[in-house]
């Protein structure tokens, strides 16, 4: 057997101990009763530690060492296997076990402080976790390595080849465009109404999910929708992409819009290339090009008219009270714009702003030139001067999103950039299927899965994401296509 | 650290692969998409294969012959692991790989043969796998080791101590009694009237199911109720044990009892000692004697008048139509006896007898005394001596269990053990509990809980079921308690 071959076995175990833990995780959101928390933290423990023993193994690297004597006969999956896999072996072995070990300790501590700092809207609760988190996250940053920023040793966990002042240059056209027209939508824009009001019983936002899923593809026979308190998709294998959901009694659409962010993330899943399995390409090609699938989806054409012309029928139906409503209104309740202090309520419009002030603060505390004493300040006027809005409270600011008290800095940015690639490449889905508008008013989202399968999904991770949108449009990350499109739809749906 | 701990630390891991297995297992028979199937069974694969190889392994050798030499100032339950993994040990250990391996295969492709041998009722479909079956399973047997019949061998693994001639010798009186038993109660009883017809909606079986659970004490905090094709109970560890039933639209009875039955081995589960968690000694004392607390739940409370004098109600309310019955309908209703060629629909008059006519079979067929070619006839014959009835087909007949197509031989005793068991341990528990009657028809199964947890639940496998049955009843396996009780409620519901 090659040593590619070998490779290939070699890393197998890695990825079904992963799908192991994974199923603990998911059966953890949908199913586990309370007392058997503590038993099922030492089951995927073990599976966890079992993958992460095996990734950083000497024979890994032996192996490594000779697959990369024959890359020259190599096909682009094993070049791309290779690479997957040293990276990952490298990262994971750059860390000293111990430093790791007090980083997640100091997460675990850092998690319950932050529950009940948000609680009470007490920053100074969590102030001291916080502190004892970045700088542990400085020190993995500096063993992780860097050329510029230390912050691009974290970005490259979610973003592979993203740095700090790539997304600088990214941003700063964005807020430039951003920011006044918000400002215009607000001054001269005629915000659309909402659905009227309820009710919105549970059991039909369930079957609407299940219908919107089903409508731009989603195979129920290769995974399942669940309830969870926070909506997540998990792929366990070929043929078993799950999605979670759940479901707002005021109102259908956070249930519909995130039936459907899911479900792009699902799609992308269900659309690998079968002989990728356990290779470790078997996933999207970053955290920023599977937001991307999902934005698409969720945005680029369920808020679009013609996924309304052809889906409000199934709201009418399933909500009696909306008969008559019509396609352009729900559209238009579809796409009101509010700036609000929350990220997670965020609109199209304001979502990035909110990753803006993010993006900029975390980076300053990676970098040493912020204080965490310094953040609820800083926070409020980013916001403010941003998106024209001051957070009644740290619970509505600074402390809102679980992502720094687990550690996770870094990973923001690929919220922002899974809009822009998701804009790009509608942009270039527009060019090669010229009847795309008119096959989603007429329910038919056929056309392009198949083109994003060929495109995107069926890639994994064998090409990196920046190739992968050359690729596809010809061009690296950029606000322009993004900006192009939103102005153009809220414009409309704002009639300004 | 002693021995004796670094041997705990060590199965540890083998406990919680064992989980993450079992949680695979859960998952396929209420979650898994279709698709899912091949990844998933990759996955458990991995997982069994890492716990047994852990369980063969030479380290744990060592540690068991350094923990031997300490079991001088050991305690119970340290002997008990030591004795339980050596056993472990010793029985994976006995048997060559590749003729197991020849086993796993030929029972694989066993399963589907025997399911289209059964749908289209042709034995001679099936005949030379299973020929194939019982001859690797002979041969297994051989290198198992046994002192006087090869079946003991087999015996061994469901139920640690037990032999065919232990069991001849229980079955003989049985069968000798039951036999008149059942035809005098055909001759002379007057057979109670069934529930009226329906609608049962599955809704309102379910909500039966989780009352009936509640009642007996089920700790849904510590598991969880759903839906599969074949009902049956899985403890994930330490405050987590699930069930899982099926309801069936003539009848809420078989749902109840299903639920009554899983409800029993689930409270085996949730009753050991949290200090047994992970030790291999956190299940039951063997299959028969877990089958013993499904039927006392099920049989012993479940079919009671007692019982009934408190839960009638919960029908009457849940089925409109019922109003009115009263308990003493319901209660004979739950207990009418008709033979069947169906062992999953027997009585509790007829099902050891099923059990008999297997038993007779597949230890001649383990001790070569009769031929696969024969069972059919074999099986009609014995069927009309015991039951008084005669199967259409083979469909019917031989080939209505999936046991011997998996290649489990020596499973079958379990179950009528757990009868005779059970019987056993409930007479001890009236003399222990002198209201218990009285408690069980107010609907307290609290007392009855309680004294199983002391007696039976929290030991686990730290005390083998016969020494348990010593240790409860002051006597070993015995048919004269579940003959007693038997004819007396049987008597009574069909007024002899």
């Amino acid at each position: 057997m090659s040593a590619l071959a070998d490779l290939r076995a070699y890393v197998r175990p890695i990825r079904l101990w992963e799908s192991a833990a994974a199923l603990g995780h998911w059966d953890q959101q949908t199913n586990l009763p309370p007392r058997g928390v503590e038993a099922r933290a030492a089951v995927v423990g073990q599976l966890e530690r079992a993958a992460f023993d095996r990734v950083i193994s000497r024979q890994l690297a032996d192996l490594l060492q000779a697959a990369e004597r024959e890359l020259a006969g190599a096909s682009q999956v094993e070049r791309a296997m290779v690479a997957h896999w040293r990276r990952e072996h490298r990262r994971k072995r750059a860390v000293p076990p111990e430093l790791y070990q007090q980083w997640v300790e100091a997460c675990s501590r850092a998690h319950p402080a932050w529950r009940e700092a948000r609680a009470t809207a007490e920053f100074g609760r969590f102030r001291p976790y916080l502190e004892k988190i970045v700088d542990l996250t400085r020190r993995l940053a500096d063993h992780l390595g860097f050329e510029e920023s230390p912050y691009d040793a974290l970005l490259e966990e979610s973003e592979p080849g993203m740095t700090a002042g790539k997304l600088r240059q990214i941003m700063a056209p964005l807020r430039a465009d951003l920011v006044p027209f918000l400002r215009r939508l607000g001054d001269a824009g005629r915000p659309p109404a909402p659905l009227p009001a309820g009710p919105y019983p549970a059991d039909a936002q369930r079957e609407l999910a299940r219908r919107a899923l089903t409508a731009i593809g989603y195979d129920f026979s290769a995974g399942r929708l669940d309830d969870s308190a926070h909506p997540f998709t998990v792929g366990l294998g070929p043929g078993d992409v799950r999605i979670t959901n759940r479901y707002c009694p005021d109102s259908p659409l956070p249930g519909l819009f995130g039936a459907l962010h899911e479900g792009g993330h699902a799609l992308y899943g269900q659309g690998l290339d079968p002989d990728l399995a356990w290779t470790g390409l078997d996933s999207g090609a970053s955290a920023g090009m599977h937001e991307a699938q999902a934005r698409l989806w969720e945005n680029q054409v369920g808020r679009s008219p013609a996924f309304w012309q052809a889906f409000h029928g199934q709201l009418e139906e399933l909500f009696p009270h909306l008969r008559g409503l019509g396609p352009q209104r729900m559209w238009q309740a579809a796409c009101r714009v509010r700036p609000s202090p929350i990220r997670v309520e965020a609109d199209e419009v304001t979502y990035n702003l909110h990753i803006c002030v993010r993006f900029e603060l975390e980076v300053e505390l990676i970098e040493g030139r912020t204080q965490v004493g310094d953040l609820p300040r800083r926070w409020r006027e980013a916001m403010e001067e941003y998106l024209g809005v001051v957070p009644a409270n740290d619970a509505e600011g600074v402390l809102q999103d679980v992502h720094w008290s687990g550690g996770m800095f870094g990973y923001f940015p690929s919220y922002l950039l899974g809009n822009l690639y998701a804009a790009q490449i509608a942009a270039r889905a527009r060019q090669d299927l010229p009847h795309l508008d008119q096959d989603l008013s007429c329910g038919d989202a056929g056309p392009l899965r198949s083109w994003l399968t060929d495109q995107v999904y069926r890639w994994g991770r064998t090409v990196g994401p920046e190739e992968l949108l050359q690729k596809i449009t010809g061009e690296g990350p950029s606000p322009r296509p993004f900006l192009t499109y939103l102005k153009d739809k809220y414009s409309r749906s704002h009639r300004l």
